[in-house]
Formats: structure tokens, sequence, C-alpha cells
């Protein structure tokens, strides 16, 4: 299974372009052998909003031209796309959403459950557990950016059998901590590490209305090592893994362990369940 | 809060010696000042066991003469030891244990959910989740080795309170990932950075029959950073870090976000909880 995530740069000021710009890459990404094609977070708006209304006239339904032009690329070389989408819900609600679209059109859509900073201005939270879906690529779970701060939620992608987990994101800039690498890798590492996945976190680069962001794409593999990434530069790139999913259906990690086999459930917190 | 993880290379083969190790160990420790000091796992006995014989001659109990060395050299500086010790039980069977002593004695023992390989030939699992102990110097949780690959655990200790979670470490060796840095030292760093606690890994070092160890110890702080270790040579060494308690008290991560306060307990996969 190969897989790509299109580190783009998209403008919160012009949505149309943002469109094509996502469209050209998942081509691209396709012509290259790709079977997964991940996407940003919010990929068709941009972020950094100034007002409701700039949120609002971005948005668009799941149902709309957005995911069917995924879809169509998609088609081309029966591969899947993961994005993430500033969504109008039939309700005139508002999320920061993850679509998964194969050929034939949308698989799943997935509200972010965990919001960041001004997102809470913008969005309503979502209200579902991320999903895990199978497809003809392997079974692939669903998580938006901040949410990748929650082992809680990778965790449970999963148990549910997630084989990747697809993390569109829009990361600000971190200076990266004195001793070595961006958090974000760090994480992507581990969670990929903790489940035995593969971990796909495709990031935005660029600068937005002055918020840098820290074009810090990377695909990780079950051994907690990074696949691809991060692109020297932070900039416009797509990165591409070839990944066995027979690896993250294994949870072996010697002899006598196995890394879901070994829990203990009963003996954890009860603060874990109850929140 | 002044931590201190004393690296060490106990020897399967010398019990007696282990044990003067440590408490000169723990002695250094609080003369430079540590406030809390953590140990290897099994510091008492060594790691690579041939034969239950060996393992039963090296375990002591919790009320004897090794804790109370440990606690009679925490009083010396109003300190706190967690170190990892081979536990002969009341009823007989052996654990892979954690002890948290001050200077009037024992405050809590942790016996290992989770068992590595060859472990669990020996010890028994425990059977009681991992506990936070409130202490003259914050709130410490405790966890062991192969624990840290559970992140379930080191959440709910926090969730549960810790200000710090510490681990006494027997890290078999790794080969690091290409990209980067010891698989060990990103689970300390992203442990805490999701929980925004300290973690304290002591690891142990050198080669015993065969099985070369990591040497890992690190203390990470919840920014994700390593505040001391990784130690170069991997060898015999105290690392100390100073560690402001409250800023693992604070879970704010933004104007807007605090890393506990943003869970969704209701919406995280029900596998999370039943095992």
């Amino acid at each position: 299974m190969r897989v790509a995530c299109c580190q783009l740069s998209p403008s919160v000021e012009r949505p149309e372009r943002n469109a094509a710009l996502a469209r050209d890459a998942i081509a691209q990404a396709v012509a290259d052998g790709a079977q997964i094609v991940v996407l940003p977070e919010l990929v068709n708006s941009g972020y950094v909003f100034e007002s409701l209304e700039e949120v609002r006239a971005a948005a668009v339904p799941a149902t709309g031209e957005l995911l069917q032009g995924w879809a169509q690329e998609a088609a081309r070389g029966d591969a899947l796309v993961v994005g993430g989408f500033c969504e109008l819900a039939p309700d005139g609600r508002l999320f920061n959403s993850s679509a998964l679209v194969d050929g034939g059109g949308v698989l799943a859509v997935y509200r972010k459950l965990h919001l960041w900073d001004q997102e809470q201005s913008w969005f309503a939270h979502g209200g579902e557990p991320a999903p895990v879906v199978q497809t003809k690529h392997g079974r692939i779970g669903l998580a938006v950016c901040y949410d990748l701060e929650f082992p809680e939620l990778t965790r449970g992608l999963s148990l549910q059998g997630a084989e990747l987990i697809a993390v569109p994101t829009n990361w600000p800039y971190d200076d990266p901590p004195p001793d070595g690498r961006p958090i974000l890798h760090s994480l992507a590492a581990v969670t990929a590490y903790f489940n035995k996945v593969f971990v796909a976190v495709c990031d935005r680069c660029g600068t937005e209305r002055q918020l840098r962001f820290e074009g810090g794409s990377v695909i990780a593999g079950p051994e907690g090592a990074l696949r691809a990434g991060p692109i020297e530069d932070r900039g416009t790139r797509t990165i591409l893994a070839d990944c066995e999913i027979a690896e993250a259906v294994d949870k072996r990690t010697g002899a006598r362990n196995d890394a879901f086999a070994d829990r203990r459930p009963g003996h954890y917190a009860s603060a874990l369940r109850d929140g």
C-alpha cells in the first residue's frame, strides 16, 4: 500500500484556488502510484479565519462538488483520499471535518472531536466517535490534528482495527525542543509505536495572516520510525511511503508479547473511562 | 523539586553488591540535593535470570532490609526514593515491583502489570492498578519499564493527579530508528507531553549474560523535551533535573485549551475500557 501525504499551503483568502490545489495534488499522487492520498486539515478553506461569515462562505456540504472531485481523482487509480475540509452540515452547523472517499464517493465523514483554540469560535464539536472504515486498501482510522494529542482516541481507533491512522493537520509552528525533533513527529512516531499501526500526518505549510505552520508531514511505521518525511524545507511537497499493511495487523512485539493482548483493561484507572 | 535518576549496572550474579551499589547511589544523589531519587528496575537482583531458584534467592520482602536502607538514606535529605526490586511476597509469590519510600519507610509498592518476555517465567503479574501517592514532594505515579508502552496506564496515573511518573527500567538495547532518537526517549517525551507531567525513566546499563541494556535514562518535562539525559556513553551515571511541580499541575496548553478538560470521554471507543 503506497501512502502519500500532500503537504500544501492553502490560503484562507482563495477558497477556489485551494480546491484546485488539492485536486491537482491528488491527481499527481495517484499518478505516482499512491493508493491512499492524505491531504491537510481544512484544505478547501484555509485556517486563520477572521469572521464566522468567512468560515461559512468557504464551507461546503459533504455531498458537494469538492468531495466528488476527490472521488473522480481517486477513481483513476483505484485509490482512497482522506482530507480535511470545512463542512457545512445539513442543519447549518459548521464542522472541522475529515472525509474518506474512494472512486465511488464518500465512505465516511468524521467531525473533529477536539478543537484547538480559535476553532472553537467557528466550529461545532463533533459528536460521534472517530471512525474506522474497512476499505479495499485496509482499515483506515480517521483523526484530525489536535486529536493526536489524545492517546485515548488513537488507541481506540487501533483497538477497533485501524491499520493506518490518517491525520489531516494544520499544526502551528513550534520551536523544536532543545533536545531534538519537533513534537509533531514524536507524536506520530509514538502513536504508531504504541498501537503498531501506520500514522500518516499530512500537515499544511506556509504562513497565513501571520500564523506560520509547521510544514511537518510525516508517515510513521509500527516500529516507531518515520518512513517518510519530514520535508527538509517544510514547503509544498508530497511524501510517499510503501506500507505493508500486514505489519499493522500483527501486534506481536516479541516471542511472548503482544501490544494488544498484553493490555490489562481491568487494572487501569477508572478515570480513564469516566472522564 | 530536584529529581535524580541513578543509572546503574547491577549484576544478576552479585545481589549483595547490587544492594550496596543502589544505596551508595541514593546517598550521593541526596548529597547532591535530590528530593526524588529514582533507581532502575530490579536493582537488587539483576535481570537475566537462569532459573526460578536464582530469582527466589535474590527476592526480598518489602518489609526487609533493602527498602529500610533506602529509607535511611532518604531520611538524610528529606528525600523520596523510587526503585525497582525483586519482591518476595508474604504468600511466596515473586513480583517485579517498584517501591516508593521516604525517610519514614515504605509508602507504596507497585507490582508490575505488564511483564516483558522472560519476566513471565519468573514473576506473577501485578493485580492492582498502578498507584499515585501524595508525598511531601508532590504526587508521584509508579510504573515500570514496559508499562510505558501502555498509554492507558500512564494516562490513568496522570488523570489521578500524578505530577511525576517514576519509571524504573531495564530496557534491552534497541538499534536506534534510522530517523533519530531511541524509542525509549520518545516514549518518555511523548508520555510527558500527552499528560503534562514529568517522566523520570531510570534505566540500567551494561551487559548481563549477553543481554546488552539501553542505558537510556532521561527525565522529560511536560512540554515534551528531555530535561536531563540521555547519558552519552550510556554508562553508570546519575542525571539530575530541577522540576517545577506547578508546571505539571496546570494542564492548560493555550488560551482556550487544556489537555485534560478537552478530553471527550463519552466519545472514545468502548474497546478502550472493555479490553
